[in-house]
C-alpha cells in the first residue's frame, strides 16, 4: 500500500493511493481517505478524491530524522572519505522537512548546494534495542528523501547540524510504500531531468537491519521517525531554477525545486 | 521568574515558582499554576501549590536541541582539541531530555559516560535569520543542562548521534530563570557532592548573540527548543550509582542519578 499525507480545504488527512500512472505524474491516482491514523489499526473509509485535487504533505511529520553517513562505497571515495567500518549518524530536524514539490530553499549561508538522493525508512511503532530478526516489526515502510547538503559549510565545520539541518534541506515523499522489498531497488537522482546519481540499494555497506540495530541501541524510535540510509555516488550541485528529482524503483518520485531562500 | 513545567494527579502544568530554599533543595518552594502556556502572554492563576507536592518535569519539550561543541578553549584543550575559529553545532534529539531528579540510564554501548555541565537557552519564539540586536527577544529565559556525553564512542564516531543522543542523555532543569544576566555567570558540576567543574560562563568563546545569530541563519528555531553553549573543563566520568549536578548561579540546581539501563 502506498500511504500519502495531504491537505485538502484546509484538513490534513491519510490516503491511500490507488491506480496506476506514467512515471513522475499523478495523472489518474486517487486517494482512498483513511480513518485514523497509519500508524495503528486503521481502515480505508472508502471515500476517494483524486491525488490532482489535493495538496501533498511530506508523508510523515517525524520527531526526529536520523540520517547515515557513507553507506555507499562508491560515495565516500568521490568525497575522499575513507569507508567507515562502523555505521555513523546524524541528525536532521524536523523543521528541515518538506513534502513533495515543495521548493528547496538556498540559504544564503552557503554557495555549495548538493544533492543526495537515499532511501529513508518510515518508523511504525515506538521501539528501542531492536533486535535484528525484528526490525521487520518496526519498520512502516519506505520513501524517497534528498539528504541536501551545504556541502561547503560541511568541509568547515566539524559536526553538520547546519550544513545538513537547514530549513528546506530534508525533502520526503511522494508517499510511504508499505510493501516493496528495500533490498535491492535502483535509486537514481535526476537534475532537470539529467542522470547525476544511479545506485542500487543493495550496494549499501550496512543493511538496514545493521542501521536500525545500531541506532534503537542508543535511542528510542518513535512512530514517524524516518532513518536515511545513505547516498550512492554521483552527489553534485543544485543551483537556483533546478528541478531535481529523486526516484526510488517500486515507490516512487519526489521531485523539488530549488528557490532562492526569500 | 522562574517557571517551572510539573505534573499532579496526572495532570501537567506550567507555574511560577516562588519563595526562597536553601540551595539544592526545594523547601519552602511553591508554584503558582500558570494560566496557559509561557510562550504567550499568560496570567498567574493564583492557585499555589508547594513544589513539594508535584514532580517536576523538563521545564520544556524541545522540538530540538542545538548543541554547540568546544565553547570554552580550556575544555577542548583538555580533550587534545583545537579551540575552533567558527563555532560548530550538533544535535540531541527530543527523545534525549529528562528531568530534574529524573535518572540518567547508562547505555550497555558505553564503558565511558561522561557529565558535561553546560548553560541551556530556552527559545520563546518562532525565528529565523535573528540579527544580533534582536537576539534578546526571541529567549524565554535560561535553565541548566547536562550535556551526558558516551566519550568513548564520541571517539569511534564521526557523528555524534549515538554518543550525545542515547536516551536520558539530555537532562534539563530545575525550571526555566527569565530574569538572570547570562554574561558572566558560575557553572559548577558536582559528582556526588565533589567539584568536578567550576568555570564561568564569560569564558565561553563564542557568546549567546553569537550562536543564536550561527543556528538561526540555517535554522528555524521554535518556542521550546534549547541551545546548549558548551561545558567548561572538567569533564569526567560517571558511575552507576553517582549523583550529578550543575548549579548554575542565578538559576538553581539540577540533580540527576545515574543507574543501569534496565
Amino acid at each position: 500500500m502506498r500511504i500519502a499525507r495531504f491537505s485538502i480545504d484546509g484538513n490534513v488527512a491519510f490516503g491511500a493511493v490507488e491506480g496506476d500512472s506514467p512515471p513522475g505524474t499523478t495523472e489518474g491516482l486517487v486517494l482512498d481517505i483513511i480513518k485514523g491514523i497509519p500508524f495503528a489499526d486503521f481502515e480505508l473509509s472508502g471515500t476517494k478524491v483524486p491525488l490532482s485535487k489535493v495538496r501533498l504533505l511530506p508523508p510523515v511529520l517525524p520527531n526526529k530524522v536520523v540520517a547515515f553517513g557513507r553507506n555507499y562505497a562508491a560515495h565516500a571515495k568521490e568525497l575522499g572519505n575513507e569507508v567507515p567500518d562502523t555505521p555513523f549518524a546524524f541528525f536532521k530536524p524536523s523543521t528541515s522537512v518538506i513534502g513533495p514539490g515543495d521548493q528547496i530553499a538556498y540559504p544564503s549561508f552557503s554557495q555549495e548546494l548538493h544533492h543526495e538522493a537515499e532511501l529513508a525508512v518510515v518508523i511504525g511503532r515506538m521501539c528501542r534495542e531492536v533486535p535484528r530478526e525484528r526490525v521487520k516489526d518496526v519498520i512502516l515502510g519506505y520513501t524517497c528523501a534528498n539528504d541536501v547538503t551545504a556541502r561547503d559549510v560541511q568541509k568547515r565545520e566539524k559536526q553538520w547540524a547546519r550544513a545538513k539541518g537547514f530549513d528546506t534541506s530534508c525533502p520526503l515523499g511522494p508517499w510511504v510504500e508499505t510493501d516493496v522489498d528495500p533490498s535491492d531497488l535502483t535509486i537514481q537522482c535526476t537534475v532537470n531531468g539529467q542522470q547525476r546519481q544511479l545506485g542500487r540499494t543493495s550496494q549499501m555497506i550496512h543493511s538496514i537491519e545493521d542501521l536500525i540495530v545500531n541506532i534503537s541501541e542508543a535511542m528510542t524510535l518513535l512512530p514517524g521517525d524516518v532513518i536515511l540510509t545513505g547516498t550512492p555516488e554521483g552527489v553534485g550541485p543544485l543551483n537556483v531554477g533546478d528541478e531535481v528529482a529523486v526516484t526510488i524503483e517500486g515507490i516512487g518520485t519526489l521531485t523539488n525545486k530549488v528557490i532562492k531562500r526569500g
